[in-house]
């Protein structure tokens, strides 16, 4: 049996982390080894309604402290219930985003201070972490023009949200550059085609070396 | 104007918490003085939300990290946008349970490690703390006659979940022990009208220090 590993998609919104994730599966698949896809905020039915209460429009009145606390709980019923069972039984998770995310939002975007986000996240990993981030890293101002033309409305963005984003961005990119043997930068403006043939190439990589 | 104080009325279940704070209400409205009652988990829109997810039976597969970040994150919730802005407009804040329930049930009850528990605790209290917190202390089996006479059923009650409210009891006299300045113990055994007569003298003195 081969042994698990853990592959995070992540990136600015818009990216293509889902059609690219979509087509990783069926490669991975397609040789035979068991994949599990799953996502955050999410991926469990505690997940599912945690991520309800933190996206929900209705309470912008949410405190800071109070969205980490909410990641962080559904982060470790993510690896409890779902994540470390699929590993344990030599399956490949590739989740739609996972802690980066909150680095990258929370911190170098809406600024919160690093300390209590690492104080957060350390509780909820517990020593997990995954083998390797897939960052898809493209303009936001792109990114935003591929979300539109998928047909979703941006009437309630602002100026102010693409700042938010750029700095996302540039937290990705910050965090890669921390710790290089558990990031790769992928150019997303590139076609879907070639995009994927990069990710592949991260993918059989890590086939080859837990294999 | 008064400054606004926070007492918390906490204890096994059945203890008579409901039933003394309504009476605590009318007491505190009757000297003319502004008194919100709130509750945990909840207290919040936000916070009921959470406190649904936390009650739910039919998710017992929750893990102990995510109960506790659950807990957190509706205590920040509940602090920031509720109890502080009413302590501030002088109001009288009262809740049914606070953080010693989170010590007593998951700590001294089901032995969740101390650090982890303080370490979410203090970030979701941010250095708040009520300034009394009243334990109505009660044998678990008279708690549970009193809930039973109540009219609810105890069908899913389990010897094992004695032995875990005798261990919960016995986790806020631990607290209250070493806590002597914002922990009083009230006998709750005591007929209604005792109990709500050494209640009052602790609001009183309470009206007179922050008066
Ligand atoms: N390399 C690409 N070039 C051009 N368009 C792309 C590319 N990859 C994806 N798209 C298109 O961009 C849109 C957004 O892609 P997708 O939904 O996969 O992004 P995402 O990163 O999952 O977005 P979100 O952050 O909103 O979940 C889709 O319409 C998709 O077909
Ligand atoms: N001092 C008392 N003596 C006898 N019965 C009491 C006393 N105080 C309350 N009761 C009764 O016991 C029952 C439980 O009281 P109550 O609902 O106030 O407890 P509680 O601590 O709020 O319980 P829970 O933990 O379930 O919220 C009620 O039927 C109430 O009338
Ligand atoms: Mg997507
Ligand atoms: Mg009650």
């Amino acid at each position: 049996m081969n042994k698990g590993f853990m592959v995070v998609f992540d990136g600015s919104n818009g990216a293509g982390k889902t059609t690219v994730i979509n087509e990783v599966e069926k490669y991975i698949s397609s040789k035979g080894l068991d994949v599990v896809l799953t996502r955050e905020p999410g991926g469990t039915k505690i997940g599912e309604k945690i991520r309800h209460i933190i996206l929900d429009p209705s309470t912008p009145e949410m405190c800071d402290m109070t969205e980490l606390m909410l990641f962080g709980a559904g982060r470790s019923q993510h690896i409890q219930e779902k994540i470390k069972p699929a590993l344990q039984a030599g399956k490949i998770v590739i989740s739609d985003r996972f802690d980066a995310a909150t680095f990258s939002f929370q911190h170098y975007a809406r600024g919160i201070d690093l300390a209590s986000i690492m104080k957060i996240n350390d509780l909820a990993l517990a020593g997990f972490q995954p083998d390797m981030n897939i960052i898809l890293d493209l303009d936001p101002v792109e990114g935003l023009k591929r979300v539109k033309s998928r047909g979703e409305g941006l009437d309630r963005l602002e100026d102010e949200k693409l700042d938010f984003l750029i700095k996302a961005r540039n937290g990705y990119l910050t965090q890669a550059k921390a710790q290089p043997e558990r990031f790769v930068i992928i150019d997303a403006s590139q076609s879907k085609t070639a995009v994927l043939s990069d990710v592949i190439k991260v993918i059989d990589a890590l086939i080859v070396k837990q294999g």
